[in-house]
């Protein structure tokens, strides 16, 4: 809440959004983390997992209107539909979010949601809004973006290859897509695919194009959901897809054909934000169920409390320096972006993308460490967390690409940084001969053993 | 398979326990792991995987015991029973078992069995062995072991409650158990059950005792079963168990009413050194895995192989460093065990318990993110291995209460090494004195600033 | 420099620091580090380590202080001394200092005289002020700060034992000090000494006196100067010093007797933002010399150059996202020591003291490894600014301590918490209850075995 | 001593290994440790420090003679100079060796000396075994092996460029030489030189030769030592040396022109086990100063002792595994080399080379942080420690080379285990429909969202 809000950038929270940080924190804890077993009761079991919407879900909608809490996500200024926050304000309010898993589908800024929101307010033309944009940030139907592939290292998006053919004024689809999340939502009818429309463009950033897809187009079979550890995310789900033959209008192409490449770049940017910040917010409610059971008074082994046995409160300082230190990166991005954009914002959010979830990850092994066996059960959030919070370490990207970047991107200063020592080196020579002294080397004087 | 034994032991294998190496590795290689996804198979989904036996395991049993493999695990010598293999030789033959899920039930190796019927063997009087050994080792009925309560901090023993009050011929059990594995396969018929015989007994250590209770006694309720990330682990299940009145024939008590601390310290150490190298065959499973990944080539993320990228490589490498160094450690403790006997073994034990699942967790987890997505599906055996494996640095007693104990040990030469060490600076100023010369230290000639 | 500023803070920096903080980058890059081997080989070797004070110390000074760069430390307003930067101007400007040996000290920035300053400042009268403050910060003299003693367990200063007697107009002072930086250079002419004035007050935190001892004081003996990983430190120096009879007068005592814990909090939170932010700066420089090195055309193992080996910008980004998060912790801690006070920013401070020397030595270290033996040897700045920072983990208490309080600091929301969440399980009960629903377990059919 | 074997190797140590290990242990711990520091003090300081040969050496010398422990690295059977002991009997004594800076030395097995007689007498000619090897035997003088150059990446050793040309009867010599240790001892009679004598030789492997080189000869300027951290380890030294026309008689080249590769890859594999045990040595010397420290009564922070601190016991836990895992893994090696020679037993060395000194220096650096200031400083043997072990992390190429070349080795595996799974997975289809049974997935029934 807004009480909590790091040194660091309080002066730059707007009053509105320390209001709304405020009603979203309240009804996060008070309302959405109580209802997310409530969710789950209601998601039921075996096949019925899939073939119904809970209703609590629409409660809280209607609730978090209600207050105001609404499409918080869109980003100030960027487009007329945006509540006005600025990164930085919603990035605040996407920690609390992070804490419930129905929280953010409440304030309809959930994944996949938001990005493909983000698509087509940035990319769509007013029809593709009219017909799309509009339902989606009126939490009236949902939808899933369709990139990553089973056949190919889809992490380098060039190897993407469901096709796309122009067909006078239709595109056909072929091809596999996998990790297609929220395609199991019985509300989810839209699909917005990436697929390669010009296999043979010499720039292979321009073979790709990204087309809105209606989910019950004829052709496309839904084979099963991919699970997450043992998780199967029902109803939202992973789903594994098949296009054969699928006919698309051509006017539902977003930006033009060969513009694949410059949408998903676009799309990525705040997204990675918006995770990173859930994800400390799960970190941080992994933390207080840790500091619950350290001080429970039933559990005391060897006669003492958790809380007074040896490395645990030195876990819970680690765990605190470090979501602290990962917020920080995260809110400096979220700042750049409002500053600069995201173009200039590329190497923060990468920061912020590998340091977060590995940082969440290891708060939360701590907690289930010090709950013993019921962290790991469904009897805390924990097991699930980290279950979710993992992905996120291959999700748009393995770690290892974006790591692979940022040395790049640091290493462009090779040159330059090799010139400047090379020039102190120079100029200690000078003022060495300058001030007549040498260099004391141990063992200068032996010059050799006769 | 025997060609892989270490260079450390390889003189200590028999012949015999050789040959039956490489029929484990043969069974395990070409037999278990295919079946494994029949077995998940047969398990089939919803209510259903909690009422019937999958037939498949049964073929593996028949093929098992027909190959002469078959109850491995009793340790030479102790038993009777037993087939006559050291810990050394069965520990080498548990690290295949350990690649498949299937495996270790198929040779009557599978755990909590294992324990049970080491407990039956040797504490168990002729009467309880002829009722329940006899069918555990023809593998005809399998048991659980209740000793961890939902209610209180069980990694401390002497905290357990449940109640056991001898009334007439009988014992009259109240109170809870979870992580009761195994309790939900409808063949489990027999729990061997720790509970608090003597509340007021001055010393906490002979409050406890262990008592056989028929699954189908009167009185016992199965509320439900863990889940351990997501994983039901069906219909092995890890029941959550109620205890209301239960009467067990006091002829059930196993070795004496107080002597339950001596039967479970008595179980732990063999049963550690199975999990321990079933543990590193998972990691080394899991780094096949890997390499077939890396050297898949549909799989070329900017144009390269994943063997060929940054630091994949020293994944493998260190990957390969870590197992073997865990596994020179498992077999360290299992020759000092059959050497020595598992009182004298307890550090090493206590090692192999805390290094082991660690390092499977680390290489597994290296697996994961080279795969991608398939590596936190269901597509790979990687998560669920990993997800099995974390519950080892937890059951039997968190890693921590381990290193506590072994850093307690380690500890009681402190008095030994300050004498040594005094001892040795005494000589130092002696030797001085008699070499007249003087240590230099830095600025020793400065004295005092004037 | 001013460029570099971090997004998150680059409002809060007035255009003077800008300014300032581009002259001191500018000073440091250009002027101070290629004067550091000039000191050190002006410095020289042998026993003459310690009996001069090398030349270029005051030339660079000369040159700071007419550019205006002198003091920068001591914080706006609270001095009237101060040159009037915050804490975070300061610790941006502390950061370029931290890549130079001589830097600090050029611009009358060095520890321990920025810490005895304050404590001048802050506490002392105006004769103190006249006496010792003046020099001081005219750079005519040098100070040490005197606390850590070698019998006992100084990391709890309510250990230190050096006695501090009052006999008429005086002190009297018996003890030993070690640690005692600067107290080997021949301008070190005054000591702040710690010491225990009266044993037997029965409130611990009062038993401890700060005096004001003249290094030049009869009964003063320097014994040797301590080494850190084989350097010396000459002249600086890390003083074991002996106290027999040295009288003092009683007018030196700081603030009034008793009064030792209340200055010596004061003085170590500033203190420990600039460590930190020189540190900060050393694992920049560390990183440039990396960046040079990986991209050095002459050093071609196995025909490529170290930046398109396998880890190697892993390592680069790992660094930069490390060092990127440290920086911002100091910097969040600086913000709020502006804003708050020092007693305010406690759990900043301490997140400050353990996060950046760990990660500036892995960042070091990484850096030596990248070098090879050129690493560890004379021929770059790494293996001494290793040796430097690793001290860091034990001055002004051992990282262990500081983690202690962070986390029994944390520890305390453990009741507040518990009784947040045990009101969100309320909640979830009546909200299933009034939807009617249940929460499916697995295996909750089972009942029991029959 | 011969107690402390580790059960998995116990049964291959001989009656005479053990005796003379029990003798070794007593010699280290009982004469070598205490004369450490007179060492250090008859070193002296200034330039002394490379002029002389400390007499406490010869002492030690003497009575290890008289006690029969001489040259007991040369391994059995190969060389008839051997007396007699196998790679594992002498691998257990250099772990005592390792405790002690004088050690090595006083029994005749210091490196680089070792390296350099199994090199002589492996591959030397009658002449050259009795000119050198001998004297080298009887410990009379003292050798260095010159191979790591400064100005390429001479981990790589074909870039090796000290060029060494064929005229007449002679090699001239011309290049640059660094890192080579020994050459500061005044003894230090003899070079072994690699260098490149046909640089346009078609296979890289064979344009390296090795040839003996007298210290005295003309033409050869000993520049300076490198430092190693803060240490000049003088009298001994890391020498950087030039050769200007340095000319040889053509009969000291080493087994043949071209054959340099051979030589030194026949000197590193036993070196390596040497080092390794060695360094497993200081661990256990490390942390017995820790279990001091922890234990001592006047050191209470916070009112009680270390050893009941937080961590403290964990560290001591975690050191106990790592040592004990690290050693198996060099006993493994040197037991496999005994039994198959080093070619055989590549990986295992390589295993060794890396997880060893990583081990050693986080079991030292938690020792040095124990003893805070003292860890740090010349009052314990820690910091030192700490810094020689730090350079085998690069001596004889750093890890990340043998990582590399271990991953590779490991990867040769690809295809086998490729082929092996997807027969796995091949059979499991068979299995599941001759069983009629289909895998379940989550959501298989969805199909499309109509």
């Amino acid at each position: 809440m807004s009480a909590k809000i790091p040194a660091l950038v309080v002066d730059r929270v707007s009053p509105k959004a320390k209001q709304a940080l405020d009603l979203v924190a309240k009804f996060v804890e008070e309302e959405c983390i109580p209802a997310d077993p409530v969710l789950e009761a209601q998601i039921g079991s075996g096949e019925s997992r899939w073939d119904h919407h809970p209703p609590i879900v629409d409660e809280l909608k209607a609730k978090a209107r209600k207050l105001g809490l609404w499409n918080m996500f869109l980003p100030k200024g960027h487009y007329k539909e945006s509540p006005g926050y600025t990164n930085l304000e919603y990035g605040l309010m996407a920690e609390w979010l992070g804490k419930s898993r129905v929280a953010s589908e409440a304030v309809n800024c959930a994944a996949p949601d938001t990005g493909n929101m983000e698509v087509l307010a940035k990319y769509g033309n007013e029809a593709q809004k009219a017909k799309w944009l509009k339902p989606l940030m009126e939490g009236e139907i949902r939808s899933a973006f369709l990139m990553t592939e089973p056949d190919v290292a889809s992490s380098d998006a060039t190897n993407i290859q469901l096709s796309m053919k122009r067909e006078g004024n239709e595109y056909v689809l072929n091809g596999s897509k996998w990790w297609s999340s929220g395609a199991g939502d019985p509300r989810c009818s839209v699909y917005i695919v990436m697929g390669k429309s010009d296999a043979s463009h010499k720039d292979p950033y321009q073979q790709q194009s990204v087309i809105i897809v209606p989910a019950n187009t004829p052709g496309i079979t839904i084979h099963r959901m991919l699970s997450v550890y043992g998780y199967d995310d029902a109803p939202h789900g992973h789903g594994h897809i098949s296009f054969k033959n699928v006919r698309v209008p051509a006017s539902n192409m977003v930006l033009g054909e060969g513009r694949g490449f410059e949408i998903i770049q676009g799309r990525l940017g705040p997204g990675r934000i918006h995770h990173a910040m859930r994800t400390i917010g799960a970190a941080e409610r992994a933390l207080e169920w840790m500091l619950m059971r350290i001080n429970d008074p039933s559990k005391t082994p060897f006669k003492k409390q958790l809380r007074e046995h040896g490395v645990i409160l030195e876990w819970v300082a680690k765990s605190r320096i470090e979501i602290d230190a990962a917020r920080l990166i995260v809110l400096n991005a979220a700042v750049k972006m409002d500053d600069l954009g995201p173009k200039a914002t590329l190497k923060e959010i990468a920061e912020a993308k590998v340091l977060v979830p590995q940082t969440a990850l290891t708060v939360i092994d701590r907690a289930v460490q010090a709950f013993g066996g019921a962290g790991v059960s469904q009897d805390t959030p924990l097991a699930n967390m980290w279950a979710q919070i993992r992905t996120l370490r291959l999700a748009d990207g393995p770690d290892e690409v974006h790591l692979q970047q940022l040395g790049r991107n640091e290493n462009k200063r090779g040159k330059e940084v090799t010139q400047k020592i090379v020039g102190q080196k120079q100029k200690t020579e000078q003022l060495l001969k300058q001030h007549s002294v040498k260099k004391y080397e141990p063992g200068m004087n032996i010059k050799a053993r006769m």
